[in-house]
């Protein structure tokens, strides 16, 4: 299958793109390599060194003799986008070519119209993009499971069955999104939506949960070929954070009380995710939502799991809370239902001890990179 | 109340604009005046002969003496928008000042990602700026009846309380606009309402259904101060297309079956609505939606009344029905409610034969400015 990966040098595409290509199928990535640039504007990095695109393509070509043909360039430069589907006629385009934090949205006005107008305008671009050049071609998206929020009642898959005054019908799960970033990604599943219903585009949109680790059995391959590890405030997430935090003698930081409650999953369980949806594309017209994580945990636990494991290898991390930067609920009901993806063949990794270790060595690693004043939360949402 | 009308050169800002002013308000109209650029670009007009802005409020303060500032600009031009609030400080900032047009936002990729644009980031920018500048200061988003689509459930207010699997929760309403100026709208509802929560910003969204007539009483007192009447295939809605065609000879021309079901109200009501929303303002962080419309009809019930009505004036139109540019249900299910704005003073002026020959006799009466050309429809959403 012909796959285009948009978003191939960051953090989920990387290794997706690695996945695909090593299953067989021809891939190529198309990237602005903007999440580089953001390093530079925050003065912040990757735990792990992560060599150029350039030098990351040639080594898995030396490493497995196939080839990963490399497009920079950005889906809001239409021009750009019509010409690597001119040439490459995708089956499948892979879309995770957005900015992608949530504090990065809320640092100020810019950076909020920034990233709406960055994600909502270049994934129109590829709507149409397919419209006109590839009209059969699966648009794989990337959501979040952000986009649902956290209501009182069950996150369906996309869509819920809502009885109303005696009457029925099968509407789109309401959206109560709590970032710019977030609300980008509820912005991109509308317009998605609308395009499979007047264009007949088959799209599937993958709600996907916070996810942790960073190795797969093919970045592994080679120091070369490493995924990015985030950490800072603005970029690293609850888990990999809290990681790098216990391995550098910082304290573990909770927002608030810690009972927010989100969907997790392995790294390497995305990069099965997206296969699992390129094998079994959306119909015609089609707009698919799964919701793509394999467990719930609220944040104080993934805290004290941390704590457990880094105590066993002989460090000592505090737990503290901190004000929550954020405006969110931190006691709330959550239960999200994510059976789709397990129905068509996805056996989770799950959150052992062992995978804690396997992060927590890597941090250890490399921990004297870690830029320590970048650790914690600067960005508020008030 | 001082009260910026963002788009009061347009069809429902200006006499939103004079009619706030008679009410004693001291009103700023904010404006790109771009709308007369759309006519350029589409080689079209208004039935009725508009003056310039400044002709417009220059003739308003002749006539009553009061004065309407006028700040020409750009919404999307933060530097702009902040000198605004800067010198006005608005108490209420009423915003009219999005591109409106459905088939305009169908025309072809450019379109669509201008509307969005220019939409989403200017309501962006305008949420910034009431932070910013005027953190009380009440927004009063135009929004549209059609964020809700045809849904085979009555359509609520804004939110809908959703009983699932035991559980319960007061959600906002499932959205499915079925265009990509639809669409825009529906980011901007999302986006108004994470301001309200995290900054404590005061909003109400009207949900606003197709408005017809274009007369008002303070419009009335002289040419100059007519508002627009737009006919064409892209910036004319139903009723008052059809009494354009009626007036010119025209058949009248119904997409499809014309079984199409969608609220409608009068122009004199929708200036009241904002009167209504203004006095009445949502409290802080409150995110509050009206159904703003009056009464409910498919498409093919007006065609029948404007016929009829034409008939009495000693025309004789048909009815034609043509292959429906849009992809929308012909048959479906529809009833909204509308009820918040009537709870808090609302007398709709409803659509009675009066009503349908005072816009008829203004269409005859310069039907020599019609294009003809420009009354069929040209954009298709295929």
């Amino acid at each position: 299958m012909k796959i285009v990966v948009a978003g191939g040098d960051g953090f989920c595409g990387w290794p997706t793109a690695l996945y695909l290509s090593k299953q067989g199928h021809d891939v190529a990535i198309v990237d602005n390599l903007v999440r580089r640039k953001y390093d530079e504007e925050l003065r912040s990095n990757s735990v792990t060194p992560i060599y150029s695109l350039e030098e990351r393509v040639a080594k898995w070509k030396e490493k497995t003799g196939k080839e990963i043909k490399t497009y920079i360039g950005d889906l809001n430069h239409y021009d750009f986008l019509s010409e690597v589907f001119r040439q490459v006629q995708p089956d499948a385009f892979v879309h995770f070519a957005e900015q992608r934090s949530a504090p990065y949205s809320m640092i100020d006005r810019e950076h909020a119209v920034y990233t709406q107008q960055n994600n909502v305008i270049g994934n129109l671009n590829v709507l149409f993009a397919i419209k006109e050049f590839a009209p059969s071609c699966h648009l794989i998206k990337l959501g979040t499971m952000g986009e649902y929020g956290t209501p009182n009642i069950d996150i369906e898959e996309g869509y819920i069955e809502i009885e109303h005054k005696g009457r029925k019908d099968k509407l789109p799960f309401p959206k109560q999104p709590g970032s710019f970033y977030h609300l980008s990604k509820v912005h991109d599943s509308h317009n998605i939506m609308l395009a499979c219903k007047i264009w007949g585009i088959r799209a599937t949109d993958l709600n996907q949960g916070v996810v942790y680790g960073l190795h797969t059995e093919e970045t592994k391959q080679d120091p070369v070929l490493a995924n990015r590890f985030d950490y800072d405030g603005v970029f690293g997430t609850a888990l990999n954070r809290f990681l790098v935090q216990a391995a550098t003698g910082h304290d573990i930081t909770v927002y608030g009380s810690g009972g927010q409650t989100r969907g997790f999953l392995n790294i390497t369980d995305t990069i099965r995710c997206v296969e699992i949806a390129a094998e079994n594309p959306a119909d015609a017209g089609e707009f698919r939502v799964f919701n793509q994580f394999t467990e719930s945990f609220s944040v104080k636990e993934l805290a004290e799991k941390v704590q457990k494991v880094s105590r066993e290898q002989g460090l000592d991390p505090h737990i503290t809370s901190l004000d929550n930067p954020r405006v969110e609920a931190e006691e709330h009901y959550y239960s999200a239902v994510n059976t789709r993806l397990r129905d068509l063949g996805l056996q989770p990794n799950l959150l052992t001890d062992d995978v804690l270790r396997g992060i927590l060595e890597t941090a250890i690693e490399h921990k004297d990179r870690v830029i320590k004043e970048n650790v914690l939360p600067t960005v508020t949402w008030k």
